[in-house]
């Protein structure tokens, strides 16, 4: 038995999000199935490091897989791609790697980013894949407020009602945010991240960059810490799992 | 009447290209028709800066368009786009400008990028955006050897045998060719091209990159003037209209 480390891209518009359930189809499931077909059948379980959402995108989830064949990491890499080849998911990277490794539990840092389209023209080719924001955004004030959630802080207000962490307790490293032309890149890394937080800290900071929110009303409403106290959750669709760092 | 200068975003894959014809659907007949349905019918044309063939994608296509109505640049922006909403279309800015500016015979410089996704994994997000090569292309070897096409000379053999320019001489301004992480970038600029040009010109690049061709075999397939001397037509997938410059 040989344990693999995968780094994924995929698409996340047709899929119910990262996790296997049981009434939609998940990037997950779709993954362990096509390790199935390869392996003739066997069944095979494909950890990721963490959840998406349905309608978010990676770039660079990572999973691990335990494979009971003779595969080279390159080898594996082209024969996986070859089962999904009719699927907006592919594994950019096969790595063998100890057993100790857990896609999961050796994970100590996740990067994200979020992309914002920004201007008066719908999109054409990235239906989907933005949050179409028509309103002109302000890309310094908005990335001089996201600095007051960058940190160690209780971040229920930016966290979904069903979010399962134990704690609402969150150590921000980064929040950036940036323009590349049309599009607004908003940047977060933390070891781990609440359910909708980033969603949450993105529309939030729209309202600041529309000029509707001050830096210090963002402020409040972290203080707040009350979910009712959000200024706004943003779409699945520019969102991406970036990267992830293990120890 | 007032004459419009459109700037126009589009995804190719749907369409048999930019001119209107009789068996299949243009960007240029979608255009008109959406004209149509804001002009309770009346007939419009819609006057381009250049074609693209079918799957060309452009992201600065530019036109222009008589309107016998009172709209201001900002307001038929906003308008046609509405008409434009369930297709891959959008219009990005309008301008009012004099009957004497024309967007075919006023452009004086066309400006064109080819992106290659260079990796062994498929791609996810672009398919039928960016051509796909698994072969890994030397970037340096490719710039270096792009440059022996810059300037004035007789692309016979990076013309497509139907092209119906008068004259296969064109001076090409420049031709670079970066990479950005995982893709290559190949920007082209002159007053004009001819038929396939660009993607004779990135499929014989492509030779270079993977080691089959030298700087030398690329001279002389230009110096052969033959079609027949042709390393390779790149698809159209990872090609786009980037932007036109006016007197």
């Amino acid at each position: 038995m040989q344990r693999f480390k995968l780094t994924i891209e995929y698409d996340g518009r047709p899929y119910a999000g990262w996790q296997r359930q049981d009434n939609a189809l998940a990037v997950q499931q779709v993954l362990e199935e096509a390790f199935s077909q390869l392996l003739q059948g066997a069944a095979v379980v494909v950890q990721g490091s963490g959840r998406t959402d349905a309608g978010v995108h990676a770039l660079g989830q990572v999973a691990h897989v335990d494979i009971d064949a003779d595969f080279t990491a390159q080898k594996l890499r082209e024969a996986i791609n070859y089962f999904l080849r009719k699927v907006p998911i592919s594994v950019l990277e096969v790595d063998a790697v100890d057993a100790e490794f857990h896609a999961r539990f050796s994970a100590i840092k996740r990067h994200y980013i979020y992309r914002i389209l920004n201007r008066r023209a719908p999109p054409t080719f990235n239906e989907g894949l933005v949050w179409h924001v028509m309103t002109p955004l302000d890309v310094d004030l908005m990335h001089a407020a996201a600095q007051v959630l960058v940190g160690k802080h209780d971040f229920t207000t930016f966290r979904h009602v069903h979010c399962q962490a134990e704690s609402p307790v969150k150590t921000l490293d980064y929040l950036s945010v940036e323009r590349d032309g049309d599009e607004l890149h908003i940047k977060a890394g933390a070891r781990s991240f609440l359910h909708h937080q980033i969603r949450s800290i993105t529309g939030s900071l729209k309202l600041v960059g529309a000029g509707r929110w001050s830096k210090d009303d963002l402020k409040a409403s972290l203080e707040a810490r009350d979910r009712q106290a959000l200024g706004y959750n943003a779409p699945p669709d520019g969102l991406y799992f970036r990267s992830v760092e293990f120890t």
